[in-house]
């Protein structure tokens, strides 16, 4: 008699799928969300933009609304014009995306498999181990610069990044600025390191919060480099800067051969048509998202400025979030904070249980956090 | 020098990969449309339902429209809910999908691999040879039922299916009713078929079609041996009874422990926001899916009789289209209806290149393509 439990399942599946962990998503916020009024939660958990898209998206998903017994255009032709235009590449260097985490996934699926690596770093966004674990990969954790570092304490080291690199390698994941770190790199020292790597060695740079960085901080994009590294690809996502993680879009530029062989694994209406909808018309609008970017940053600095004031260590960070040191009263602090309708992420999963990364509200959802915080710490 | 162009990149990927030819979704109908206009275009190519989805369903998106800068719920809770009462089934039973496509896929790749066989039929739904073919196993393809065959050529020979089970054989995926020829079997041929299937092989029943199955057609759904096979599940869409292509949205009903371990690799927030809303709106509203049903199963018996009136073989079907032989006129006919702006699926790609196959529309668009088609055959 066979007992078909997790365990049956799990002996059957293949060996990556054996040692997988599902992503943590974080709290239940339908579950807090009726716990507590709406208008009391503050969810500065998951990154989220509180500015919202760009009316003309949501316009678009209205316009659609006639249609959605139709099949999504399998091709995002209109969307990745869009995008080759603002972007200055060819449609056939795009790949659309169920959000980037589902691009990052097809990386691994498509490049790497038993016996071979993929590098990464530690603290390196969450979706870079899952994707080498379900791939049945080698994971090549790469140790993170210390706290203790002058300039990007826990940030990337991209020296012995380029140093772990080995011929099993197939894959390197980078994330600049990184999540849930903040921290980034210049374009110095990407150069640098690109021009070490070896072409054989796909590099996969996720830019989830590129648009965010301020201009002057000096956030390299992979954007300049791909025509001289046909190796190199992006990701980018429209969850973040453009206000829509609630469609989950994101998007891949890269070598026109790169997006042919992935377009193999993509399945064709990967993108629903409201999302293909919206974020063509949030790509026509940007005043709206340099408003955004431009609050965020001023917020960021604020928010920083308010944390350090109170004794935390608050991590350098270019993006919508701050990575902040609550030591030994990290645990107890972030229960007290759900328990008043606050919630932020917990670290542990990442390795840094002594931290919390606090997305950068609003005014008043920063205000709320900083009484809480008071509150909770006192 | 390397040229990194398709090839390379190819030989880079994983062996299933090198080997994949990408999903064929039919016509380019976002340039077609473009061309025609929309009023004169008829689209009978994607077994997309007329009637649309419940008005409950668009009324669902419009009051999420404040929430898109928020994630969905990647527990899908609520929709879990509906679904799970509407099934008879406990929540942790279903996994959802961003559309059937993907859980069809996440099976091969969690449950199959190199040196493994997955067993279907031939003019099985295309994705169970995509899904194969990605997850690097060899795909065993059973010969269907002889065009000759008295009650239904075509369609699944589950003898045979049960025949070519080895050892090596982890997945078996079946259709009821089947796309692309609209054939289904019974309950008695399905519970003896079960009976022979060894336990330790999964069974993957894909019922897109179901709710458009006449009642009394005898086309077996899985959901009343879920119990007694636990390795045993089935795949349900939104995309066709419920008029909801648009949003991709699927989910699978399976054993508690299959669910787990699939939850593992799908990614937490698959089904987006606007689409989990309106899926659950659509379920409340019964009167609208019994209505699209009936009005269906109407004219598909009208547009059958019509084209065999025209000497036309039209395949027996339990589903929103039909299978029709044009015999060595074929390509032309179906060049010159698209010509003519009406759209309908060629099955060369299933090797089925005397055949088209037609999606059942509304009586306006029945009446329009029996115009077209005897302008094109005269």
């Amino acid at each position: 008699m066979i007992a078909y439990d997790e365990a049956w399942f799990a002996a059957r599946a293949q060996p990556g799928v054996q040692r997988l962990r599902a992503y943590d998503p974080g709290h239940d916020l339908v579950a807090l969300r009726r716990r507590f009024r709406e208008s009391q939660l503050v969810e500065l958990g998951s990154n989220e933009n509180p500015y919202g898209p760009s009316p003309a998206a949501r316009q678009a998903i209205v316009d659609q609304l006639h249609a959605l017994h139709r099949y999504p255009d399998p091709l995002g032709a209109d969307l990745k014009r869009a995008l080759a235009a603002r972007h200055g590449v060819h449609p056939s260097q795009i790949l659309l995306g169920n959000g980037s985490h589902e691009l990052l996934m097809m990386l691994g699926q498509v490049f790497a498999g038993p016996g071979e690596d993929v590098v990464f770093s530690r603290y390196g966004f969450a979706v870079f181990a899952l994707a080498t674990q379900a791939a049945g990969a080698t994971m090549r954790v790469v140790e993170a610069l210390p706290r203790e570092h002058p300039r990007m304490p826990l940030g990337h080291d991209l020296d012995a990044i380029t140093a772990s690199i080995t011929d099993r390698t197939k894959l390197v994941y980078l994330a600049n600025p990184n999540n849930p770190t903040g921290t980034w790199f210049g374009r110095e020292a990407f150069a640098a390191f690109m021009a070490r790597v070896p072409g054989e060695v796909i590099v996969v740079m996720d830019e989830a919060y590129a648009e965010m960085a301020d201009a002057d901080a000096d956030a390299a994009s992979a954007l300049p480099w791909l025509a001289s590294y046909p190796n190199l690809l992006l990701t980018r996502t429209f969850s973040k800067a453009y206000g829509l993680a609630g469609l989950r879009v994101g998007y891949l530029l890269g070598a026109p051969g790169l997006v042919a062989v992935m377009e193999r694994l993509r399945e064709s209406f990967n993108v629903n048509g409201p999302a293909l909808a919206a974020c063509e018309a949030a790509l026509g609008d940007e005043a709206h998202l340099q408003c955004a970017c431009a609050r965020n940053a001023e917020q960021r600095s604020a928010l920083s400025d308010a944390l350090a004031k109170r004794g935390l260590r608050v991590y350098p960070s270019q993006t919508n979030f701050v990575l902040v040191e609550f030591g030994s009263r990290t645990a107890q602090a972030e229960a007290d904070l759900v328990a008043r309708g606050v919630v932020l992420r917990p670290m542990g999963g990442y390795g840094l249980p002594d931290c919390l990364r606090i997305t950068v509200g609003d005014t008043d959802e920063n205000r709320r956090l900083l009484a809480a915080i008071d509150a909770v710490l006192e």
